[in-house]
């Protein structure tokens, strides 16, 4: 047997909404499609985890290449962005998305036409940064069936919230969230393991 | 727990090698990188299967959306492509794939530029079409680490075997395969099971 067909994939993260973990449950939201089972605590946990007893819900995804960033973008965003986990970011925000069937049958191009040029998804990003860190993690090519396609970490100081909240309004009035049929918003603080 | 975290993504189609399955193994010749134990047979299976005894590696990967092609091309390639498993395709070629860390590094629009203005990956495998017919699986974005990052299937009748040798020499000879870090052609026919 190849020795590696076992091994957890490097750039999978797993989060685990039950009543243990770094991060308390301040809201969870259900804007779009199947809610979730309310979990009060959420762990952010670096590879394919054994599951605890006490979870309620478990999702993962993987970080992977950039999908629709062009060279330009990219040198923008790699100049600004930081990393999540900063001392300060002692707020943040778990985003779980899922896109219609009509929106993965489109073309590269066809997505991307959307994605940018007509939303400004990358664009918006861009005017946060670097206050508001993200881990944009992808679900939908795993073994496994996932209940959503993409799930969105981000981070900030409390001063930083009224920004996030715009943010995310902006992105939430584009043309490209048309395609989402399932959202869930859940908002978190730091707290005592 | 959500009802969904261990169902199979219904995308996965796994590779077994070993002693037993529908095709029978022609040649397997290490083209870069790593080699992978000799297989007399190969089964080819829908679903994340549980593993034979008889196994010496296991491949698997997803079919996905299309990363690079736009919409004048995905036009041309559904005009014009077949499915696999047509009964007069008795030869077949699993073609295991490897790109660099360089590649996956690069923005979106500098892959493309290599993969179609450059390469003309999707140019050259249209012209023959539908004699060649092609199952492309994603293996990178899975939960468990994977030895390659694509696994390509493709079969024909045997007529057509000049074609296909001439299709893959082009396509080895372009700059997207420069970025080849790993690959592995195994040729089969199809065998009584």
């Amino acid at each position: 047997m190849d020795s590696n067909s076992n091994a957890t994939n490097p750039r999978v993260t797993t989060f685990v909404g039950g009543r243990t973990g770094e991060w308390a449950v301040r809201s969870q939201r259900t804007l779009a499609g199947e809610s979730l089972k309310p979990a009060s605590r959420i762990s952010m946990r670096i590879g394919h985890d054994a599951e605890s007893e006490d979870a309620v819900w478990v999702v993962r995804g993987v970080t992977t290449n950039d999908r629709y960033t062009t060279s330009s973008e990219k040198r923008e965003l790699i100049s600004r962005q930081v990393p999540v986990g900063r001392p300060e970011a002692t707020r943040s925000a778990l985003i779980l998305l899922r896109k219609s069937a009509e929106w993965w049958a489109m073309p590269q191009d066809e997505r991307r036409q959307i994605l940018e040029e007509q939303s400004q998804h990358i664009a918006i990003g861009l005017r946060y940064l670097p206050a508001i860190a993200r881990k944009l993690l992808h679900c939908r090519d795993m073994e496994t069936s996932q209940p959503f396609d993409f799930l969105g970490f981000l981070d900030y100081a409390p001063k930083d919230e009224p920004a996030f909240e715009e943010m995310l309004g902006q992105l939430r009035a584009t043309k490209e969230w048309t395609f989402i049929d399932r959202e869930i918003d859940i908002r978190l603080y730091k707290a005592e393991v």
